[in-house]
């Protein structure tokens, strides 16, 4: 049994909250692992992230209850996540496997903190892949006429694994907005840009059609505006005048899937918090 | 006296251009120092830059009435330039002096292989940092009005001081079309954001806003649509949520100013060959 | 008159200190604008700096008399210091410049939050350059026989001059160990390698010889130990085949400039804590 | 049937080498797809790699003798090897399955041009993720006292496998001198960290009882001074005081599986040319 919690707050910015939650953690006798804090100028919110061992048992209910008081005092979104208990996350994917391998890689090696629940797919091709990881794979092909009825489909078997985040590893369909509505926060997307440069498709061949000299990855929140949610992580390859669009595909994956499994490994740890269309990444 | 030269080339590919060229080089008791060569795919076009060092006296005008009917039955763009020669160059500053004080930094210790023949302004901000550098310092203010009348007399200046090279070192006005015509290729600029996001006014703002991970710097030359001229570098600057506009602001100026000095440097090396929108560069 | 703080903490870890820190400060009306911490497992230290702004007027005495029982019963070193204040500095270079107008265009503009007391040589080469941003300019030759009467001059130069930080611009010169040792933790050197790697003289030299593939600069603590004092900031440069020793030394340039930049901006901005020979950096 | 070959060659430097050199290719009719040069000031040598593409029919044998009478005369190493003639690969791990899996991914993609002739280990642990690829598993333990035994057996598969190049991906043990010898230049080995700091056991721990910065990791040829052969590629990471040594270790593995994914490739494609302890990189 762990007695390890991250507490994650937001609430407008004030006077007083750092001496009221460290003194709650204190007289629970619990000790600050790792703390983290922001508060921003323009929306005059504050942001907290507190890594908390307890010497004693306590239960995630228990500090809730104790803490209510606080949060309520403070106006505050907030929430005692025990350090121990994974998150239950699905992967989709299409036909290319770099982010799902790299994925499965870290997954296995326990460098991602959760139990993959299962690998949603539109295509067969990554089956055994899957498989052999010990997996549930669940081929759901996306028609144009089938599409809202195959949404409902891969709903249905979120829900019933008890999925908690969703990774979209390079799954080349756009989601329907009520799933984008319905799974806010809970959708991490790589898009194959430097975002915003070269939303939509075919982001390496407008590269190459403009000629930059950088390529990148972002890693973002899905939201039902394509390609124009909060920004969790970038990263960028430089490339030449020698390298083909091909080139650039070849390229770009590697720096796809470091900044997916960098983004997915800090919504993991929930060290990331949404402030409109932005994020606090507490890394 | 020098014998090292600069041969570029672009050309229509096919088979033979590089044995016809390497053996008139070699018939001409010349050595190969440094080699660059690219074959566009796309454009079927050929591209070359050579530094040869000869070792008996070649003047350019023997060089290029020698070299002429090779060029011609390869129907090539070409150009011997004799490495010693320095280009002259024009640098155009507003009152922001990073850029500026970077060059003429690289400038006073050979970094840059150049001449600079005067500092254009559109303020008196920067007179007294180029004038202790014992060059010339040229004001002309740029009003709505105005205009017209002080591009005309900028154009006067580079021709009269026979400038070969202008540099955009955070020069904040646009350029009128028929200044970028009569000076393309020969214009180069550096915008403060990772092109083709957020060109125009106040980039770092604009990445504020949308939350971006990284801010970048792009160097391109300039044509007379706004900030989509060919680009010739590009860095980035990691940045977080804990950074305001200003810091963005403060952190691009490093990026900014190593991107300009790059793509000038290259460009003073015949290093840069324009293709279309893009460019081949040799660095 | 400015009511921001910065209370920087070092102490043995233990539970509530973050709680009696925060409560004192939410009693006295400050609130929390930036806060930092660390926990280091190894050594059992709890490292904390927070940028506090009162409401109030307070003064540093004021603080330190109220603040004293609480770092009393943490055994805390401790230092509340008015963010205002600026450092006083004093550079040391010798013949290159690169670090020097780099660090004196960041104070020109205020990136560097200090004073510059004075510029003190070994060579007279710099001094117009010094002069010219209206500072003092010491030049102290250090000879073989006169080595240690030229280390007491200097001694005298920053004692009298209310120095509070040296910076080794690269300024070719060893010091003297008791010159290291009373001023422990106050001297910067940019050490012009990737450290461990490439200590002692000829550094890029030396890496050519290797063959790396990157090249590096180190910024660090000085102490009597060569090169081996804890280290601040490290960057590096991507090489190839193509580079001479010449070129690792002019690439190497812009690295070590930004590198000894980045922190000497920490420092004067009371980021850095030392733990043994490593560093705590609350960048 | 493939008409494409890369011509690699390095000889005393001296006038005329791309000309003969680039009419023998234009006299067979072959266009040169890529060209790269180096002229090494030091050691007088000169280094070229030229992708050929014939539009007839031509086989090695014939190009080898065709080309005899001008390797003489230059006093050349050189070799014609044909595009489309896959090199043999073993690789050899240990437990750590990092690199391997990275591998494994792009030779599955084709972004590796080589077959896997087998994998040799000395553990178990990795045999059904490389038989799962359809690829040939040995398990040659290593022990103090049959140490020498093993090697002799490894030589043996490397031999009947028709091995050209081995790769230590993680292998954890040190090769016998004869062994190196035997295949200079044969054998990659992937160190985790940036060489020449860091050399032999445990680096990251080195690392981080050194309180570096930037951790990296290091590509090189294997000879029999332990981590000292001629290196081919390096990159690093950043760390920070926050980070554990389990923290470096974790965060190199990406920099060790990219590194060494990079190196590999630029071999198969005889992108490098060694040059006594250094390397020439045609990337």
């Amino acid at each position: 049994m762990s007695y390890d919690y991250r507490l994650v707050v937001a609430c407008p910015d004030q006077v007083g909250i750092v001496a009221r939650v460290s003194t709650f953690i204190a007289a629970h006798s619990g000790s600050i692992i790792e703390a983290s804090q922001h508060s921003d100028l323009t929306s005059q919110r504050f942001f907290m992230r507190y890594e908390v061992r307890f010497e004693q048992p306590r239960s995630q209910a228990q500090l809730n209850e104790a803490f209510q008081p606080i949060a309520e005092s403070f106006d505050m979104e907030w929430r005692w996540q025990e350090t121990a208990q994974k998150r239950r996350v699905a992967i989709m994917v299409s036909r290319q496997s770099h982010c799902l391998v790299d994925l499965l890689y870290r997954w296995s090696t326990d460098e991602l903190n959760c139990e993959i629940a299962c690998v949603i797919a539109n295509h067969e091709d990554l089956r055994s892949l899957v498989e052999w990881h010990g997996l549930e794979y669940h081929c759901v092909p996306v028609t144009s006429e089938g599409r809202e009825a195959a949404f409902m489909h891969i709903d249905q078997l979120i829900e019933s694994h008890n999925v908690d985040t969703i990774i979209l590893a390079r799954y080349m369909q756009i989601l329907p907005p009520w799933f984008c509505a319905r799974y806010q926060g809970q959708v991490i997307n790589i898009h194959h840009s430097f975002l915003p440069s070269f939303a939509g498709a075919r982001p390496y061949h407008q590269a190459f059609e403009r000629g930059v000299k950088l390529i990148g990855a972002t890693c973002h929140y899905v939201t039902d505006e394509l390609d124009a949610g909060p920004i969790i992580e970038q990263d960028i390859q430089r490339v030449t005048h020698c390298h083909t669009a091909d080139d650039l595909v070849r390229l770009g994956r590697d720096v796809e899937k470091s900044v997916l499994a960098r983004g997915v490994r800090w919504h993991l740890q929930d060290r990331i918090l949404i402030q409109g269309n932005k994020t606090v990444v507490f890394a």
